[in-house]
């Protein structure tokens, strides 16, 4: 193992740059020479890559998105764009790769992997952390932060003006930032797609709490669990009382990482070099509960199934 | 002048509390009783007010929102509810009120005063900064920085992925926002109420930079413009090139006021107070050019004309 | 166990508010009675407490500090103290006390169950993360965002100005905050108490760096290693360049908690009240790699051993 | 006119980013070529220059510091320095500078217009806000935010642990910020330079407040009106009360620009280069009272004059 590529694909998050930091620098330290890859597999398949050094990837641990950039490519889903993506490996006598991004990424990675043998490994970042055996990904802390601070302003209006609010949170198939923001908020309510929604109950519940003095109403809706607007007007309609949406959208994922992103980012960019460095393939580095883990790319890419119990439960009561 | 009252109606604008505080400190400073009146007109309809003193407002400066709550009051329009309103102000002995809002607050507040002579000084506070004759309103400043917070996370995204964007802002009928925003974030392009937009000729210089390997692009849109998705609609099919749509929403009008905001509204609720004192009515107090002025409420509410050339122009030469 | 009371002792900590939330609503919605107690120890010891219900703890969820504030109270360590501290538990009919924060709090709560037979449970609160047992206290995250974003700021001058900078950030006898925040901002150095420091290494880096162009340069060291002042004197006079210290000080204490510490908090205080309707007393609750736990009060106030081994080694790798 | 150059010198303000950016683009528009010095005189000197385009200043709006650095050059104020920093420019057909930058820039850029007969054009841009003549600088709202964030952290903790604060903010010789953010933030006292402070009275006013239950406050000062710690000293001494010192420090020079920072940088810049253009020299281009002004070299460098009545008074009757 001599010379390896890092790469960022799929959705951005923020962390990612810190990542690409660790693995350049820490492998670079480990005596290996490390290529950036732009735009994620169209860079190999483009033959765009550089050969970077420590000063490549200063002053860029504090920024969102990716120096790398990234795309979805549809080309590497062909013969043909993953032919040219491998000449590329070889022409650069490239020994393994470290692919940066979520379960297209590692899926991806695992037929590039099984075709070419090369040795793949897969760093886990998300804002949706919806990666199967991966505890936390790379940018979900930061998503989450985001997402709470604009649910934080819109309270203020929420509780100025007395009206309901209902507020799209991004999270894919997955409830894991709706649930997490709607307890970290205060939210009255969640609508996750782990969980059936009773809106009638809700609105009840609202024209209750209206008769009761309690006008102001905020619930965070997960995007997979239906539109902010379709339910606000839902909401109108059953209650009658004025209902906005609002849909935070591209917000979330931007934005400088949060420590917690970095640090973990850093960490999984040592781990991913040390996996390569040990002979490993075809393994999603992580942290689950506290410690480090790495989980078979067939395993990572598999629905996640969400333990939403807890949380749940805990917001019904603490409204 | 021994008794005054103060309400907030309208939208809620960050600096309502600042202001609410100054009008209250200030106030009692000079010796006067102040009423807090709880939803706006629909408060003093409603009798629901309170003498407030100097612990009335304390740990509120750096708040959003208003503690006064507000709502938009149809009953107000009624001669049933004014005459339920002065009842209100005769039955407390109130000699005059301060009104925290916008061009609404202001011609309600003069039918008001044409129909019971009771003095009332206008504060204008208002995202939109959109009150003729006030250089800048209550809760602009911290709007924009808001907008503007949020355009950097997005620009993140599109600087990743290599997408068009185009962002809704607030702002009503007017560009104000929209403009500044869009020219503090470095976005390539802004449409505006004041403005004729030419779609094709975007689309035309989108397609030529991307050609020539520009392949992000911002588009700031006021929501009295136009809407987003609409536009970020038309442009993918102009283009062929996927382009996504972001409103940014109500997280605009919440969060802690900004430093400007916050004097402004402490300054202003100085101002509005002696403006009572010294026998004056009818007039709406705010900066311009960075001098005090008073304004008449019949002038205030005309439709504000906003100078764009000078901004407008210069985000054509800049990106 | 019909009645309890929750109290805030020791430094405050983001996060203490929504744990007090938890607190008086899970408690509530589990049929008891719930206290407040003002300002800790000296609450109970001149009956300053108050019946809670639901709307007590609204709104402050995101507000740092804490609604029931906090001392330092010598007074209680006097047996008179604790008498009247006890006398005003049993005019109360106060069944046990949740008791939120660090290890002070919890040797004072040890103290009064082992004298009176209150029950006592604990919730780990303290930006320091100095609680034995206990993985992350709440309040920990957000002053290690808190620092990093002022270190995000510096870094902005450093690289500049081309300057060194030592920068100092709270954390007691632990080196946890600055491990946390020097890793994250990519700074060049850290000073802990746990590891021996070599300044005159460091010194010689620089200089060296220095000669390769290499000219700002950051170090993060923590209160109980050293001044910043004094570290920055001594590095102007072995090196000859300018050296500036900042210490970041109380603003690491205050503002609105991060996402990570609402919901530890919130799920902390859920914990504390079951362990009390358990019939358990003398723990701190807590959460650790990912679990929850319970941690005897008399292992909870013992040296938190501090394992910097793979932080500290990255740093060294990455800058 | 066909090449200038811009340079930044002094201390690095917030926005001085979106100043070059400004002068960069709108230059070329012009038809211009334009160098960007770096680190200010010293790159005058050394020749440590270059051609830039418009590419060369993207992705910078948002930033902080100034990506052509900057330094305080000694070397500048020599006949042997200046004579170097001249060959550069003719060297380089340099027909114009731009100085982005404070008091002391001017005084350099008056000297070397004088000496060799360059068009020189000053960019107001300093935190402290002290070019006579010029109502804002860039960058002051940016260090005011900073602070006011800073200190309304700071207040969570004189609020939840009733203590005494005495937080030093930047401004050198200028109460400007500590005017601006004690007013913003309710402090209850501010020290400036511009007038005596009564430290009795206050330590009076703060046994008399102790007495009627009011235990937190909060005093600014001024760097150029005494040391934080030294006044806290002072306060402990003549109440007994515990006081706590805090110096913002560099937190206040950083972080990314505030939408007034940016948007006056980016007017600011495109004036400068219409100076140069239309054969002006020896100006600086600045805002006052929201208009355009040019003030002479001369006139930018005498001491400034704070009105400070207004704000000073305020903040007495308000707190």
């Amino acid at each position: 193992m001599k010379r390896i590529a890092v790469l960022t694909t799929g959705g951005d998050a923020p962390g990612m740059n810190p990542a690409i930091r660790s693995v350049v620098r820490y492998g670079v330290n480990k005596g290996l020479e490390v290529f950036g890859v732009f735009r994620g597999w169209w860079g190999l398949i483009n033959e765009e890559l550089k050969l970077f050094n420590h000063r490549s990837v200063s002053g860029i641990i504090h920024e969102g998105g990716t120096i790398l950039k990234t795309t979805r490519c549809s080309e590497f889903y062909t013969d043909e764009g993953q032919d040219r993506a491998y000449q590329t490996v070889k022409k650069h006598s490239i020994d393994g790769l470290v692919v940066i991004g979520g379960n297209g990424s590692f899926r991806a990675a695992d037929i590039f992997h099984n075709k070419y043998n090369i040795p793949c490994i897969g760093i886990a970042a998300s804002i949706d952390n919806d990666i199967n055996g991966i505890g936390t990904t790379i940018g979900s802390d930061t998503a989450i932060n985001t997402a709470l601070c604009a649910i934080d302003n819109i309270r203020d209006t929420a509780t100025s003006m007395e009206r309901i609010f209902v507020v799209e949170v991004m999270g894919r198939e997955s409830g894991f930032i709706a649930l997490k923001v709607a307890i970290a908020s205060g939210c009255e309510d969640v609508i996750i797609p782990e969980r059936k929604f009773n809106l009638e109950a809700t609105c009840h519940n609202i024209i209750n709490g209206n008769l009761r003095g309690k006008i102001s109403w905020m619930i965070v809706v997960a995007e997979g669990a239906g539109g902010a607007v379709d339910i606000a007007k839902q909401i109108t309609e059953m209650t009658t009382l004025e209902t906005r949406a609002v849909v935070l959208g591209h917000i979330q994922r931007g934005g400088r990482p949060t420590a917690f992103s970095r640090i973990l980012a850093l960490i999984l960019g040592q781990a991913a070099v040390d996996c390569l460095l040990n002979g490993k393939t075809d393994k999603v580095v992580g942290m689950n509960a506290g410690k480090m883990v790495e989980v078979d790319f067939k395993v990572a890419i598999q629905k996640k199934q969400l333990d939403v119990d807890g949380l749940y439960n805990l917001i019904k009561v603490l409204t």
